[in-house]
Order: C-alpha cells, then structure tokens, then sequence
C-alpha cells in the first residue's frame, strides 16, 4: 500500500548538525545521524551507501538501525572510493580500475544482503563521457551492459535497480533516461534488475515522470521511487511539491495504479543549504499524504477518465488542481 | 485591485471553431472571436494585436469591442506585414525596413489612442539574430534603443510596454530578461516606458517571475501582467497553475503588494491544440481567485515574513502551498 | 559513399522568395522552387512533404522533379491537413481522427511509391501532450505502437523512417529521443522500420549525436540522417557546423564507419529569416565535405584510437579540431 | 595586447596527482601545484582563492608564486569557510553571518594587495535562493548590493570583479547574467566595480558571449576574460572551443578591438575526470592562439563586415569558419 513506507537520504542528517548537537566536533557519525532520523514522525526506513556507510560490520550496522525502530531499505553505491573512477566505473578505460569498480559494487550486494536489505541501487552517474571524441561509444555501451549483467549475476536473489540521471558529475551519462536504462536493461537480461526513478533526475531528463514510470512498468519493473523537486536544468533536490506538484501527483497516482508497494524515499538536500532535515522529511511524509488523499479523491470520479478520453486538460487539469486543494470538481 | 479585470488573447477564440460555429467557412471573423470571448464568466477586456486586428476605423472596432461588455486594454503589435520584418524590425539591416516597422509602431499607436486604448505593447521578438558572427552587436542595440525612444517619444500620453522572452522566433532576442529590458529602457529614457512581464516567458528566460517583477517596479513600472504556464523551455502557453503553482502565486503576491491595479492577461493558447478557449479562459479566472483569495490568506499569517528572514523553505514553502489549498499552517 | 548524395528542405526555397522572382505574386509554386533548388552546386535529392507537395499525379511530380536533374529521396509526412490532427495523428483521442491519420499516411506511402521513391519519413509531433494528467500514457503508447505497425506493414517493401524531437508542437513529444524511438519500432516488429537522426533534435533531447546513432544502428537501421545546428534549446535549423563542428563531424563519422550511404538531408530554415537558400544549401555542402577530408585525415592516424581507448580528450579534441583545420596533430 | 598573457585555475593542478608525485600521500600543497603550473608552455600567471590559497604570510606566498615565473593576476573569494554561507554571504538573513562574509572579503581584499595583485574577483554564488516564498527579494537584493558597495569602497585602488554565473550551488543566483550585474554596479556606484565574463557560465545563462561582453563594455568595464566550453545546461568546465568554437571566437574578437589586454584567465576542470592538467593548458593555449590568427585574418576582410551590415550569415559563418581552420573565403 502506496503511503505507509517513508525512507530518506541519511546524509541529510548532517545538515545543520552544530544547532542540532552543539557540541559536536567535526561531523555526525552514522550512528547519530541515524538517531536523528529515526525522530522523523512517519520515517520508516533508510537507504544507506556503500561504501561509506557500511565498511565494517554490516550486521551490526543493520541492527544499529533498526535498534532506532527503522529498516534499511537498500544499499545504494556510491563509487568515490578510487580517484580513477572519475572517468568511469564500469565503463572505465583502464581494465583494472573497471574491475575494481564491479568488485566493489559485488561487495556491497554481498554487503546489503548480509545487512538484510533486499536491493541495491546503482546510479551509474561517472559513465559517461564529457568530451565529443572522448570515447568509442561501441565499447562503452558493451561495457556499461556487461558489467550491469556481472553484478546483477552475482546474486539472482538481490534485487538491482538502476537510477538514471541524464548529466553530472559526467557531462553525458551513459543512462540518461528511462528508456535508455530500459534498453541496457534488455540487454543485460537478468530477471533481478529493474529501475529507480527520481523524479527531479526525470525532470532533468526532459522526461513527464509518470510516462517514464509507465514504460518502466510496461518493460522491467519499478524497484525505486526517489521523491524530491526542482527547475527540470538540474538535480536541484528540493522539498517534495515545491515546484511541480500536479505532476508530483500524476506520479504517484501512475504507481499507485500499478499496485507498487515500496517505500516513498525523499531523495532532498536540506543539507545543502542548512534546512532542519527532521522538519523538511516530516514535511515531505505530509506532502505527500496530501497527494494521495487527493489520489483517493481523483479515484471517485468519472469525470477524470472521461475528460482523458478526450485529451480534455481544461476539466482535467482543474479536477487534479481541486481535489488537491481538498475539494471536488464544480461539475 | 488586482483580481476585478481580467484579460486574453484574442485569437485563442479561433479555436475548435468548427465545433462553435459548425456553419462556418473558412476563419473566424475578428468580430466572431470577440463575440464569443464575451461569453466568458468573468471577463473585463481584450487586447488587439497591430495591424492584424485594427485594420480599418479603430472607432468603429473599439466601439464593436464594448457593445459586446468588453473594453479594449492596450494594442500589441505584430511584425509580420513584411516578410522582410524576419530579420529585424527596429533593427533591421536595412534602414527602410527599419524605419517601416518605425512609422508601422507609430500608427499602431494612434490607433490604440483613437481606439481609447491607453497602452501598446511591444514585443520586439524580430530583434535578435540566429548566427555567431551574423551582426554588429553595437549597432544592433543601437538601433533598438533609438527605435524604442522613437516610438515612445511620438506620443507621450500613450504607455508603451515592452514584453521581452529569450528565444524565438531569432534563436536569440536582443531583449531576452528583465534586466536587459530595463537597461534598454534606462538608455531609451522616455518616461512612459514600462515592461510587461510573461510568466512563460519569464520561466523560459531562467528568471524567478516574482523577482522580475520586483526589478521592474523598483526600476521602472510594471504596465502588463500575462499569466499562463510552461515547462521552462519554450513558450508553452498552458493554462494558469498548471505546472508552476506556487511561483504564479508569489508573482501574484508581489504585485499586489506594489499596488499594481491592471489587467490580468492570459497568454495562453488553447487553439494549439484545440482546447475550448471559453472553458479554459473561465479556468484561468477562477484559479487565479484562487489563488488571491491564498494571498490574502497569507498576508494575516505572520509567520510567512518571520520563515523568510531566515530563509526558512521549510515552513514557508508548506504555509504557501497550505494557503493554495484554503488551509492554514498546523502551528 | 557518404557524401556523394546530398538532398534538403525544399520549402526552403520559398525564401526571399521576391529578390529571386521580381515579378512573383503570391507564393511560389512546388515547380518554382524545385527549379531554383536544381540550381544548387552539389545537390542530388529532394524530399517532398505528403499531402503538401504530393497532391495530384505522383508520377507527373516525380518526372518535374527528375527533369530538373535532382531525384527525390523520400516524401515525409505532415498531419495539417485537418486541424483536429492538433490534439494527436495516431495517438488522437477520437477514433475516427486516428483512422484518418493513419489512411492518410497509407495513401503518402503509396503515392512514395508511385513517385518511385523507396522511403516515407514518420514526424509525429502532434503525437504527445500538453499537460499533466491530459491523458492516459499506456493508451497513448499503444495507439502510437499499432499505428506504427499498421501503416509500416501496409507496404514491406517500403522503408518507414521515424524521426523523433523532444518538444513541439506538443508540450511534450511521445517520441523524444532516439532510445524511445527503437522501443517503440521494437514493440511495433515491422521489419522495414528504422530511424531519421536530426542532428538539432538530438542536440534539444540531450542526446550526443554519434552516441544516439550508434543505438540506432545497434538496434535497427539509419535511414535518414538530418544535418543542421541549433543551440540544444530550441530547432533552430540553423546552417551546419555553425554551433557544433565536432560534434557533427563526430556524427559524420560514426554513420561513415557503419557504411551508411543515404543522402546527408539538410533540414536548415533559411526561410525563417529570408538567408539565400541556394548559397545557404551550396554552404552546407561544403563544410560537409570540409567535414568528410577531416574524417578521412584522421583515418589514417592512430593516435586517436589511442586517445580514446583511454578518454584522453586533451589529445583526442586537438586531433579532430586539427584534422578539422586541415592539419595533423604536431606530436 | 590580447594573447600575451594567459592564467589558469590553480586548483586544476591536483588532477592525477598520484601520476605526477607518485611518492605523494594526500593532496598536493599549494606550491606543488604552483610548480605543475609553472612547467605549462605559456602560461604566465595564476588567480588564487582566498581564503584556501592565501591563509598565511601574503608576501611569502605571492614571492613563491613569482620564484617559479608566474605572477598573481588576482585573488577570487570562496564563501565556504563558514557552514553558515550556505544560505548567503552578503545576503545571509543572519546579520552576523553577512557581517562575517563582508568582513572576510576586506580582509581578502587586503591580502590581494599585500600580495601585489591589482584585483579581487567575487563569485558570489551563494547569494541566491531555492524555493518560490523562501525570501523576500527586495531585502536579498539591497543587501547585495550594499555589500558589494561596502567591500568596493573598502580599498579604491583595488579592481572588484564580479564573475556572474545563472545556477548553482544555490537553484538560483542572484546575480545570473551579465544584466542584471550591470544593474548591481550601477546601483552600487563604486568606480572600481567591474565584470568578469565566464564563457560557460555566460551560456549557462542563455547568453552569446560576445553580446555580453558588448554590454559590459558599454556599461562598466571587463575585468575579467574566462575562457572554457560546456554544453550550455550546467558549468562544464571543458577544454576551449571543445565546442563552441565560433561562439569563443567571436568573444575573443569583441574583448580585443575593444582594447582588452587582461590575462585570459582558462577555468577548465581536468580535474573532474582526471586529464593532464599541464597538457590541457597548454592545448587551451594553443587553441586560442589559433582563434586569435583567424581574428587577425578576419581583419582584412571587409566581406564581413559587409555581410553583417545585411545580416548575411551565410556568407558571415563560412567567413570565420574559414579563418578558423587557417584559410580566406573563396570570394
């Protein structure tokens, strides 16, 4: 059920951390930063990365988590760990450098699953190219694919989902949007993968995310919803419905629809600029509980469908506005 | 008071019109559009575009106009008369071209006045160019800093509004923003200059409409306000709040604060893509009440101001987005 | 042979239409225009526009245009001709609108046919949407699919090209990019699909050019390839090379070394603001085969390949822009 | 005389830094990365930031600069020393946190002197917001240009730059484009103010570079010439004419008949995927030195500027196309 599973981004909790501990020297370790989002009102679970948030004891750091009352949701890896990944982690040039990046990225699903965490998510963000003429583009895709096809081999069990995102840090990515990651889906072939979207990446994208979660849908499976906002130039990670709220909703309906059940996860950077991350997530959960009593209300009506049939967005447009805003269509 | 005229585009009532008029052979009569956008609930007054609508005994329009109900706003013109008006009106390359679209802008404006209407306004999307290397920039502002003070200059009793937008139909406009507006202003030096602000254009020029519209009446004078919406990278011509909500409010709430009592004008284009333009503009109406009747809504709550001395999102994004949905803000 | 054939835009020959024919009145006929495109230095082809250009006897049209010297490559489909085609082609909410688009691309085909040309370009900017929650995306999706599938398989021995754009005239575009493009010709199975790359249209979806083609040809056929230039915002249809000289020639490239040898099609608008269309076409001519002698340079030079097995872009960007030059990298 | 001084970005000097100290644990000093630098064919100076770079003994630091033979053109304020920056430098809404940033530029300032540079630059990207109803902006903006009146009349006799740049790190600048700066240091009012042009912030802002210059010329003076390419969505940092290469062009030759003889200053980021910092200097080097042969070619020839008095791109392009790869047009 779409609305009882909240997660959030961790590293949030390091916003502001002087005000929140004051007397803290440097930063917040995990530990305190995952007690501070456990005092989200509604927060359920979280996302950790690897590997900065799980070298060591997975199991240990699985049950500190959920000591505070909260899951772990999934890993997510993150590949800072080796300067040379600047230029690519499963499409790096140098042979070397791309096998430590899939060991890696082998190690945190091993990582995850000993955590019980039931996926890993791969933003692929350093393949990719910034330079026309950089790269043998044949080759990259043949290593982008096979690589995902490794890892995702590795263990049929662990659920791997892509998140694309179309620029940065690369100034192209190799899996900008959803229907290229669909398609080097469809290449690799493994039956555990499918997509995360994130809905300020499928701004960026020039895509209409609930379209977007619908061909991911039709094709693979949706394994991830990253929730956030932003002006479609960039990731700009702003609270939920900040910016685009009816297509927040259009989202979120399109999932709901398709009956999936996985956690809401605020992919938001209060942290960046010094926003109370506690107050931001709490009202992300409330944004988004507005929405889907909206959704409820959008459910009850006929007219919606009907005005669809027609490509009428002059009805449908004011039915989404209204039963957003706590009412109903004036006939 | 902002909120008692409303405004639109005229030729959106040629839309779907076989459905209106199912008799009809050929277009739409001027006289047909405006008997029709009288059916609106709600709306005051239009404006006409030059030549394409004034052609003829401007008394005899203008009188055509109010015994529909209507008044006639202002006169905009337009620079198609000339195929050679492409590559520039006020700076065109060629000096008869250019003092055409001079001595064309100079009678728009006696016929706006012998029409009644107090405003013309210029939208100078010609000027620009395409190519690197096209044209002597210099010059090209030259020319249209020197057409603007002309064109002011032959009747000082007549506003004159500049409405700027970055691209299109020249790849780029030599009056792309409000600040480059302004400047062109400042040169031109005629006090009844004043710009009109397009929230879609204001988007798609990467501007926060509600700051541009702080820039214009602090250095300046705001003299038009059309609302519509977009997605940021063209001129969509959406109806109002369809995408960007709360930044159509905050440009509403700042206008109203600096006392701006005109029209409010809708540049939206139903006719696109067949939308029932009478439907749509009573939409527009109706989420613009709403969205005043937020406003007002906001300005009892003092902890708007105190949230945005700290540059707190957090709570004032949710009062904001509580307000548009005719709550208040739990605490 | 890549570069041997070179085919554009015959509306562009209406442009200054009145500096070329004194005595014109009016709008120059499709025999006008053929004529002075024929006047071209270098250009072999032309596409002609269904039902526009094509209406009448196809074989009388084919036999004008053959007896200027030039052949015609293809006819390319525009859905105008009923302006209820704005709200969708295949994709139209209203069945009977969708039938006609789809006969009407049917009788396009035939009349390809009759003119002996071997290829129909499929532009389906009116199939996508304007807003949020305007219609249903699985149905969307389906309608475009089977109409694909439909008229594809009307005649196998014609070649069905899809050419995608992100954005206009629709807000959005239910074809935007080259990797939605081949999910949609994988899902519709007709064998005599492929695709049209437009190179300012892959530049406005953010997509590199060569990257994009080397999907296509991955995954099905190149079957048009469109030279232009823009500014990645907009279709600017500017003339080539004149923003993006390497990524063209990058692209170039890439279609020469899987052997494509269509027509180079100029898709330029001269036109939009009144340039010499016959020096603007004999312009793109020639800095294509600037192009090309680049290409050719730089096959013959190892250091590239080096360059790119290790995304050394500091040696692979000064080689092509030297090749470019018409010089070889001094190391 | 334009192209007898170049600068770089200091910082660029730590990229690969394992290859060139192999012995290297941790990131290289300051005077490391100034050796790297000084080895670069042609370069002659460097800007530092400050605080990073400039902590300490003024002279010491400015004496080892000019030991390895390059000067300081000027130091460029970074507001990151303080968490609190985040949410503004003189625009902070905590008057401490404002007087702090204003305060860190006078000393700034000071240490720029001490050290024999004649200029401040101020990147004053965090004076910016992130969310509609975050701010009020009359306020933001009188701060702003209070603050940089206060630091500018700090020390006459030192240049104060202002680099504009439209995003990032916060959604919004405050000061995006070179307009709206223009409007700042009017309103400010100190004769020592000035703008520095970044290449890819200008198309970062929707710009033609050489249009921007323009204005600055005619409205302040430019302080500062910043050369390096991007896609015109984020701030690539990418090697010169990697692709806009007529558009830079185009810049150099406004910035140099208007008599510019500043260093061109490259704020490239090799770092960011690891290139060779001290190759990819000099190839910036080399590439504009090429640029500056073709302006010089471009001078003896009147075609044109004749084409420009018409507009004439086609025959403009192919001009500086041709001067750019070392030839004169074919008449």
């Amino acid at each position: 059920m779409l609305g009882h599973r909240f997660a959030t981004r961790i590293n949030s909790f390091a916003s502001a951390a002087h005000s929140y501990w004051p007397d803290l020297a440097g930063k917040p370790t995990l530990a305190q930063m995952v007690a501070r989002a456990a005092t989200v009102e509604g927060l359920t679970e979280l996302d950790l990365n690897y590997p900065d948030h799980a070298a060591g004891d997975a199991r240990a750091i699985g049950a500190m988590v959920r000591d505070t009352g909260l899951e772990v949701s999934g890993l997510a890896m993150r590949y800072y760990s080796n300067p040379a990944f600047k230029r690519g982690a499963f499409t790096n040039p140098d042979p070397a450098v791309r096998r430590e990046a899939i060991d890696l990225t082998k190690r945190g699903i091993d990582t995850a699953r000993a955590m019980g965490a039931p996926m890993m998510t791969l933003w692929l963000g350093q393949d990719g190219w910034d330079y026309s003429f950089q790269c043998d583009y044949a080759r990259l895709w043949a290593d982008e694919v096979s690589g995902i096809a490794e890892v995702a081999d590795h263990d049929p069990d662990c659920l791997i989902s892509i998140e694309y995102k179309p620029n940065e840090p690369r100034s192209f990515s190799l899996l900008p949007d959803a229907a290229t990651t669909l398609m080097a889906i469809s290449e690799a072939g493994s039956p555990n993968l499918g997509v995360t979207i994130d809905f300020a990446h499928s701004l960026y994208a020039n895509e209409q995310p609930a379209l977007a979660a619908s061909h991911i849908l039709r094709r693979s499976q949706l394994l991830g919803l990253h929730l956030n906002d932003g002006y479609s130039k960039r990731d700009d990670g702003l609270m939920v419905g900040a910016v685009h709220a009816l297509e927040t909703m259009e989202l979120l309906r399109e999932c709901k629809q398709a009956g999936f059940g996985g956690a809401i996860y605020f992919d938001t950077f209060p942290d960046a600029s010094g926003l109370d991350p506690v107050a931001e997530c709490a009202a992300n959960i409330r944004c988004v509980k507005r929405m889907l009593d909206a959704i409820d209300r959008l459910g009850q009506d006929n007219r919606l469908s009907d005005a669809q049939s027609a490509q009428d967005a002059v009805v449908a447009v004011e039915i989404a506005q209204l039963a957003l805003h706590g009412r109903s269509h004036p006939a």
